[in-house]
């Protein structure tokens, strides 16, 4: 048995997987805001180029991955899938647990998987400039790389409470070449409005995409990208559960739980759709996982209506699990994953039961992170480290009841950004939030009452 | 042709390469500093165990990596070979451009190819605890990694201004459990006397080395272990060079130039010296190219003489290249390559005309670190920076006599805890310390008077 289940260059998969061709019912529609009535392609060229509208309601199962794009997923796919033989050991499980590291990309993250066929859809389309919102800044700074790649400018409005947090990710940005401003800022009307409230807003996920989303629809050179929840997203994503099932069958095992930290879904997704179909098609039953943090509990106490997916309500309606849209979570470490919706994809296969949920607070996961680094090496990102907390209960859980299981998690990126985490961690500074439920039901309450 | 040449995890080297084996002369003996007379093994048993001793001193050509190293060194190993297509065509160069990227490791550099056999010598020794120094914090994060896989105890010495332009470096040897202290610090003699004439010393390798040496000398449980500049750290840094010859095979082709960043040497050295073997033998003639900061010009503005590995004369004599003991460099962001000193075997093979030297200020080189970062996506760490801009000066220079190369250089490791540095830089704030010959002659006046 080797350490590393390792791919070739030519095994990166040559087209995406995507679920919508075997999910057991239709996508529910999106909603204009204005009108409430599904909205139309043309409604959406404003924000999206056209191959991206494309994809984004394709039906069929596999789409390919233009040539140009696998040559630069070359430079860090296929990704490694690990046997944690020494987490095993360091917590004296006697299942057997694997890990796919997505941190080797430049970016350190899943993130560049969709932020590079985002870069070239644009540039074959002939936008010039793209504006986004990034969290921990994770997705700010796939999309900065793609965009040097591709000649394209970008502007990313970085959740202010990250952008104070970690100054290290906006330099990163900056030194791809991309312009970078904490959100809410002065540059748009909807920062603007949210700042005369409150000027010290620590921002979230749903502020910063209406900004940049008012950037993008003002401007004719300009796209909006978007780093998660989107259907297209979840599909360029789906190369991290190809490559692994590829791996499993490499290592001779098959996955019973598959594992992965949600904030937006395009993590859990990448890695659990290709699985998903195995489970739809009744070829295997593996249980998938979105593990998500306490203080932002979108599929474990939200619930599953049409809402926006920003603050201002610039977004089209979707149907998704939801906190409400101007629900702002408490400014935890795990920037990733503070988003007050859900992809509609990973939201409907959770509302079928066909994905579990779990939520942890973020204390017992940064112990995890640490029993992890200090067994297998790599330091986890705090996004990630959900996953390998839940990977290690489920571990203890199966030793309990004399059951020995094949657990694949998602290691989706890296902590090298996340040094002041793990800082405070070891401080004994981190405090875990959780919401009352009070203030959940209070953003709840004000869903809007259109559609189903 | 494929981006990346990879190696299975099968393919790491089941031997380290020792040159010492294959030099036209002898090493020059290591002195003692109180009588001037070569050292002893037994002199050198307070430091180290005494495996590493032998090592020290060996002369078989190979010499065997234990299972447990290799076991481990797949946690990242075989590290991936790139051609840099995209950085050829970013300079429109018609040379191949390859590198090897040893940033792939937890701790994000080259280093812990020696920490992790460092380490499990010590572990095996009996020894319960280690003491070193460290200057960016690569090394000192390699060998709170390795202690940390051991269960040893790491104590280490941070040159004081990396303390303060790198926390994040700080907290990741904390997050292995290392305990870390700025240097010079109150915990030693060596460190109290630099405070008392400086308190706001910046701090060197050299003061930081004299601490840790002195930890480790008294007391009983404890090993010193240094990153760099001795032989049984070059040896272990050869599975970079062993690997990298598999690589070039497989991609059908020989470096005409191996380039690498030179602070201590340990990286030039693994890179180096298996395509150096082929040079001594006379079966191929690459040139091997040691690039240094100006502000630290080592091989280019030193001499080759006896001194002190430290700055308190706690050290052996060495016979290096050297700028003097008490040659305290400026707080340029390359922290790694701030040692006043050089490997004794670089510094010989050097000094025998069989290695080339150069040196570059700090602007130039992360001019040349963004053109690296936009093209192939990776951001270098400062010290590998060196190598990219010497590989792109190389490449240019050969288009310019009408030639076409293959140049191959060491990505070392990437930059993700240096971005204050490329902060300083895209703001204009980064300034060339190129150092007046006069300051440089007057510390060499300070050389001891003993030996050769």
């Amino acid at each position: 048995m080797e350490t590393k289940i390792i791919l070739k260059d030519s095994d990166i998969p040559k087209t995406w997987y995507n679920i919508i061709s075997d999910i057991p019912n239709p996508p529910q529609p999106v909603l204009h805001p204005g009108t409430g009535k599904p909205i139309t392609p043309a409604d959406l060229l404003p924000l999206f180029p056209m191959p991206i509208i494309e994809q984004e309601v394709a039906t069929q199962r596999f789409i390919p991955i233009p040539e140009e794009v696998r040559k630069i997923y070359a430079l860090w796919r296929p990704t490694p899938m690990f046997r944690a033989e020494r987490l095993e050991a360091a917590i004296g499980t006697r299942s057997r647990i694997y890990y796919k590291y997505e941190g080797t990309s430049p970016a350190g993250s899943h993130k560049p998987n969709t932020s590079i066929p985002q870069a070239y859809y644009n540039k074959m389309s002939g936008r010039k400039r793209i504006a986004t919102e990034t969290g921990a800044g994770q997705w700010g700074s796939a999309l900065a790389l793609a965009a040097s790649f591709f000649g394209l400018e970008a502007k990313v409005y970085m959740v202010n409470i990250s952008y104070q947090q970690k100054p290290y990710r906006r330099m990163l940005m900056e030194s791809y070449g991309a312009t970078v401003v904490a959100s809410p800022s002065k540059d748009t009307n909807s920062g603007r409005q949210i700042l005369a409230g409150d000027p010290d807003s620590p921002g979230s996920l749903g502020i910063a995409i209406s900004e940049a989303v008012e950037d993008a629809a003002t401007r004719e050179d300009t796209s909006y990208a978007l780093g998660s929840v989107l259907n297209h997203v979840l599909l360029h994503q789906t190369v991290i559960g190809l490559e692994s099932q590829e791996q499993m069958r490499i290592a001779n095992d098959y996955p019973d739980v598959v594992i992965a930290c949600c904030g937006g879904g395009s993590n859990l997704a990448g890695l659990g759709f290709p699985f998903l179909r195995d489970k739809i098609a009744g070829s295997r039953d593996p249980r998938i996982i979105a593990v998500e943090p306490s203080s932002c509990p979108t599929l474990t106490k939200g619930v599953y209506a049409y809402d926006f997916g920003d603050t201002a309500k610039l977004t089209p309606l979707v149907k998704m699990y939801t906190l409400g849209h101007d629900f702002v979570p408490a400014g935890i470490h795990a920037g990733g994953l503070r988003y007050h919706g859900d992809s509609p994809l990973v939201s409907q296969l959770y509302h079928e039961g066909l994905i579990e949920a779990q939520a942890y607070p973020q204390t017992v996961v940064f112990k995890s992170a640490l029993t992890f680094a200090r067994s297998e090496g790599l330091l986890p990102a705090p996004e990630s480290a959900h996953a390998i907390h839940s990977a290690i209960v489920e571990a203890k859980k199966a030793d309990e009841e004399g059951k020995e299981k094949t657990i694949l998690f998602n290691l989706s990126g890296h902590g090298f950004f996340d040094l002041a985490a793990y800082d405070d961690y070891l401080a004994g500074r981190l405090v875990d939030h959780e919401h009352p439920e009070s203030r959940i039901r209070e953003a709840l309450g004000r869903l809007p009452k259109t559609g189903g």
